[in-house]
């Protein structure tokens, strides 16, 4: 029985990519793993709970809690308790691009780390991660380099070796939604707004995004707007 | 003013790396961190807490603690609650010495991801990780090759370079602690016995490696055996 750990933060990116495993890439057994690490809210959280409730394949959602992280990091994110605000995109400028201020210290490496020791015990070789290329802006530890570097690392395991898949790593963020729509994905049911308002902001970085991709589809975005 | 990471775990390696930090390589500011992952015993903590307060350099000792890791791992590590008894370093055959039941899945990785997320946020460019290369056993992340790859992964980072830096890693554990010794390290307030009785018991794999050790420097281990 094809099994593996998937990372799911219950934004578009993730869940996109929990359907896509099961339903395209044929997985039977999959371990969802959710990392909070003192997001400012956790409606993703709850996003992710729902999508694995609908899928017989997901054996369990794991719910991992880094209670002290968002003080360890002392506001050094605009996502975490204590950071600063979450900018607009536009009021980016060209060199904060390629670190934003919703970039969170080295959190991709941990989590995947995490996701490494879950499919270590859980005897699955392979951990799916749905880390996409922006067009926009973007962070280090979502590119391919980044991804081939920190499977050097886990090859070196004497035991159990163990691989990061990211089938969307050089995709456009509308050609991975376009997978995601052909499954049937309910995208009501997810939440990418880096702001845990009653409804999605639309304007911070990660809003445009989204709505540049449903837009590039023709497709209507079903979550609701500010 | 020089200033890094030490990860502190308050066993012999990692002790007698923050005092040489400070006291040989010359660093003014040391941010501990100890990471608590589930061990069964946390005596090692309460040595690291000792070891800091004799240290004017040391700023804080950032206790990090991962609550549900041992759940999550389901005892897959004869270090953490659930996992196999500590096995004796006689009993273990050749193939578990390249993978012992006291390795903890991934644990390496995770604390050097949560150590430089620290770094990013307190500017610190240097991160100090005891890793020594045993001698009659040994775990793949305590390697140079894990230490190179783990610094070509933090090398990607578009803002804030990280390194992690090994003083100790090709070092026979007798040398690393020659040179303890020779900055008067108190290691009677070091805890090495992977298990946490009252006295150190002498005859698991890492008590074995520390009296070794100490033996071939004709030295007497300060600390207190069955």
């Amino acid at each position: 029985m094809k099994s593996a750990v998937v990372l799911l933060s219950g934004g578009l990116d993730s869940t996109t990519l929990l359907h896509h495993v099961i339903k395209n890439l044929g997985y039977e057994k999959v371990y969802a793993l959710s990392v909070f690490y003192g997001q400012k809210h956790d409606k993703e959280l709850q996003m992710a709970q729902w999508q694995c409730d609908q899928l017989n394949e997901v054996k369990q959602l794991d719910l991992f809690e880094l209670p002290s992280f968002a003080n360890l990091i002392e506001g050094a994110s605009a996502l975490t308790a204590g950071g600063q605000e979450v900018p607009d995109l536009d009021s980016l400028g060209d060199s904060e691009r390629t670190q934003p201020p919703t970039y969170v210290p080295n959190r991709n490496m941990m989590m995947l780390s995490i996701a490494a020791a879950y499919a270590e015990a859980k005897f699955c070789k392979e951990i799916f991660y749905g880390a996409q290329a922006q067009d926009e802006y973007g962070y280090w530890d979502c590119t391919t380099d980044f991804i081939t570097h920190i499977n050097q690392v886990l090859s070196l395991n004497r035991k159990n070796e163990i691989e990061i898949v990211a089938p969307f790593v050089n995709m456009k963020k509308s050609e991975e939604l376009a997978i995601g729509i052909k499954l049937g994905v309910n995208y009501a049911k997810t939440w990418t707004c880096y702001r845990g308002g009653e409804k999605a902001c639309g304007v911070c970085p990660t809003c445009v995004e989204r709505l540049t991709a449903f837009k590039e589809l023709n497709q209507i975005d079903p979550l609701d707007y500010e």
